[in-house]
């Protein structure tokens, strides 16, 4: 598979499968120095679990995390951080009837065509829970961001069709946690959760527009050419499943303005050169200018819906249908949050270490 | 910097100044026994170059492609090809103003506060024409994909705020080079033409959507977890200048589809599995199904513009004001159309080695 | 720490410290469909676990391998293969008397210099427990390589000054896992008992010579110019530690050879073309010729030994003594066998696919 | 090939064939800031140039270094610098005869091998001209370690059976470079010239051991586990071709001692933890220590020798002979003195920066 580690100096490797014995992340990179305990982790997962409201997935898992090494006497120590987190409420027995008809939209049948085989009890290792790690290890990357004032914030700006109101830095910081959508803006966030509620009432689904903005973000992060700040971001972004799309400020609005609109200009202020506006999401020429980091993903509808669908059967190479069981979230957006945190959080990390922000050996 | 480099098997590491002695590009990991001169190379480089038409920069250069290693007797050895461009129209009088006044939109103020110095001539590494040598290497990577049936086939499919019509895969292949505009719908390419014209007479620029597909990729290509093929898509789109979103399949629209319509039908047909629509982008879990791969990018306006800006004086830490001269493209995605595609062809080429699907040693 | 992960395509990382929870490897990159149990991995872990003989640490631990992910149905899925083992005979209260007084010859200045803090118990990460992952990981590669026909077998040749007869690969194959000492040529394994008993007495340790031969490789491994067959295995081997040297063929022989010497003759034989002698240990120019690979790594003395040493108070920055206590091998190189066999085999399995000859997908 | 770039942030990719167009070198991750110009590196380059001396190969070519990329104003940017040096004195006639017939101890056999296909010229991608990139990176690497304060020192210790005496750092220093064969002990030295001689009027060639000394190092660089410093010089050399082993301090020695007498014992010196021996070549656990970095590395007598070789004619699978002509050197240990140097010092600088001794972004 050869594609389960991230990072360049601040790595991190997943493992595990759904319906397996456990998920779990290595960070290898971390500074020694850092006061670390489950706790940190946990806070995070439980921002990610199942179960958390009435409009996510039943599958109820504490996903509690285990830290296996790394950490001595409450500090890093520089060796790798291990983390995991059993599997507990596995329930396979829907599964079987999908093991030669894979789900549209899901990736069953392109792990079969390319490995020949495929675990395929919950979607096993392209399930969601696959992004228990990513949260684990952004939880740590996160502690490391707050030592040099970074702060990674995540919510839910359009979801079903709704679009959220321009929310200040401020109004995302205090209202985002407060319902169950992740939204900033409170009423959109009451439509919102109607339309989730539509959307499983109709055994259907809906996708929706998540932005993450990096905060406090000194100038001087990227590397030139390929590695460039916004370039680590999308394939950090694009790499978590149902994400369809990543853009950067203005994004693909920037398509249809005029250089004299979207050039942002430099002023002083307060002794700091400073731009008026931020259409460029805080990055020229693939490094940070020291305003704050825009990334917006697209997430596409949950592909597991209840509703009758074509597909085939792979063992008689003939057309049939499927109507898939099962306990699925029937909007991605809420839950995906703290997950394009953490990817959001472990590219700004890397950059730090490989810019010379944060030390790479100790933080002490 | 330590970011020149792109790519796990076939890997590129790009080098040079927009008015230093010479850009290039080493190749390292092309197979043995490919045919390959520097026609190959020269043909895709022409498409990039400037002057090729009245909207484009008119800086006048030949662009010659000078294979230095890693071919004899007309084949590929295995060993790095390195492949060099004489910059020879160099004309660095109009940027000593711009020493000291970072332009906005660009790379210059970045560059100065995370290096403490800059090559101000022409925007030095930040230039355009660092897309040189990956254009370069994506005719290598080109010809080795045309071996297996792959093709890549780029247009522009919005500019100034015009779409173009929708147009199948024989109409790009056959109207895009027509225009200048390298639009596949010729009506949309006259009004495309005409905004450019008059955004060059007000002193503006316009930005726009180029649109790259893959035909012919096998079913299997991509690696989860985080080296998806559409992860490591954004990464080498977004690393591309003005680059400022990208976006698979149905992209952005997806956040507001429901899972029914979202999901692709698998069907039978001719004994292949294939889905009847494409909103996936030819890709699932991150791993390609057989159906064309569709990727689009947002690409901004270009910031060199002659209206008057507000930018801040460096060495009086003062606010003032520029009006850029030099030699400027109103707008970028007619050119990027060959770049958006080598940056393409380069991950496929890279994912059908990792993959297995091309012989890492040798075409033979 | 940013060091953990080692391989290419088939890259393992390693995580866990002696005294910690428990020790472990991720392995990513392995082909789907490689039939693998726990038994696989247990044997592997037998060979280097302490205790096994009286001339070992009296350490006294099964070092039960679970893997926790990456097999379905007794199969590899291509998903990571990730394997634990739990600390279990854990006793740290030797080890706060060291606190403050690095070991001679050991890891622990050097750790607390460059991170500020260390985690003292049982030398942390850097304990030869650390091995453990490299071991199981090699089992991984060992059964890959079995697929084709690739064997890799260790055997001590020379300890505490004593050397063993030259052996012919069946010779090898049959007596080293018959003494403890693992060396071929029974005479010689008798003797360095007693040496080892000796030291043992004396409170001190002896070093000692260990070769690895890889047999039935295919002409064609090894990819120029940095990443040549020798130049990956003399890192492999000499990232273990103890490990001092590491030769490939005639090794530090060849430096007072002549050419003509030297120089293996190619001859056909039985239709192919092989070498008469294998002075070069298989590998020309970075790359196997399909002669046997040979590596030899010089171990020096265990570090530990009861004899009173001088050293430091860290604390004080004043001379001092100290009498290390605790339960250490009086030699390494008879555990280190399957240490060097799996490093080696992940070398070769690494290179297999990375030249093409391991499909990295599947092995059907 | 996927194999001619080496190093971590700072990073070198060589190309180039012995008989094509150029040789050359892209340094990627070398910091802004640094003086650099074309002298530093033609200063390397020269001592590692043919016809330097009557007891080197006749081929003569001055080997002038063009620096392409990445110096503005006399200094480094950031951006990669490429450094190129064409092959002037380039004579292939000699070369044709040895199409299919592979040259003993050479690559021809492994590369018709892996590649069905080789540049025969003059050894192509696997000559020794190929370490021109290698001295030109060194050569910056140097320049950034003196920056330091620290120095990398080669010298042949051995040559033909003749062993140089111990030298002082100083009588390195001093003695080295003022006789041919780069031995620190003129008596010595004088054994081995006369040693070459003969070996090359009987049409032969003698091996020798060549010593590399860091000095200044500081304590704490290197990164476990697989990514210790003494594991990246051992890969480092071995990538040379002709070197069949390394070894770090005591070496291959520190296998016939004893604990008691291979542990450095730690003392107080000048408010510094010193080691009173240097048995462990300044590097525990894969960390420096402070002490001066020793490697040693074994290099085998030249392949290219005139007597009459037995091999196989590639064509017809024929057993047949061979007399090669050409210009060779009759013992390559003098002239890979700044090459092992030029590897040492790429290593060091890496780890620095790896190790946040030294900004990866500037010098300043």
């Amino acid at each position: 598979m050869s594609g389960n580690t991230f990072g360049t100096l601040f790595r991190i490797t997943t493992w595990g499968e759904s319906h397996g014995t456990a998920v779990g992340v290595v960070i290898d990179g971390c500074p020694a120095g850092l006061q670390l305990d489950e706790a940190d982790v946990q806070k995070e997962l439980d921002r990610r679990r199942p179960g958390q409201s009435e409009i996510t997935t039943p599958r109820k898992e504490k996903d509690s995390a285990e830290i296996l090494s790394g950490v001595f006497s409450g500090k890093t120590t520089g060796a790798p951080v291990s983390i995991m987190v059993r599997n507990t409420d596995v329930d396979s027995s829907k599964y079987g009837a999908l093991r030669n008809t894979p789900r549209p939209g899901h990736a069953d049948l392109t792990y079969e065509l390319k490995y020949g085989l495929r675990d395929w009890r919950g979607g096993g290792r392209s399930s969601a829970r696959e992004t228990i790690g990513r949260v684990a290890a952004g939880a740590v990357a996160k502690k490391l961001l707050g030592l040099k004032g970074v702060e990674v914030l995540g919510h839910v700006v359009e979801l079903g069709g709704i679009c959220s109101k321009t929310a200040s830095i401020e109004e995302v910081r205090e209202n985002t946690e407060r319902n169950p959508v992740r939204c900033a803006d409170p009423d959109a966030a009451v439509e919102m959760e109607a339309i989730i509620r539509a959307a499983r009432s109709e055994g259907d689904s809906v996708g929706g527009i998540v932005e993450v903005i990096g905060i406090g973000v000194p100038a001087g992060m990227g590397e030139p050419v390929f590695d460039k700040l916004n370039a680590e971001l999308a394939k950090a972004l694009m790499s978590i499943g149902a994400v369809k799309g990543v853009e950067i400020g203005a994004g693909f609005k920037s398509a249809s303005m005029k250089g004299s609109q979207m050039n942002d200009p430099f002023v002083m202020s307060s002794g700091k050169i400073r731009t008026l506006t931020n259409y460029a999401g805080g990055i020229l020429g693939g490094i940070s200018n020291g305003e704050p980091i825009i990334c917006r993903i697209a997430v596409k509808p949950t592909p597991s819906i209840s509703q009758e669908q074509r597909t085939v059967d792979m063992s008689k190479m003939k057309d049939t249908r499927i109507q898939i069981q099962g306990r699925h979230d029937p909007s991605i957006p809420p839950r995906i949050v703290p997950v394009a945190e953490a990817m959001v959080a472990l590219v700004l990390v890397d950059m730090m270490i490989r810019g010379g922000f944060i030390d790479p050996s100790t933080t002490g």
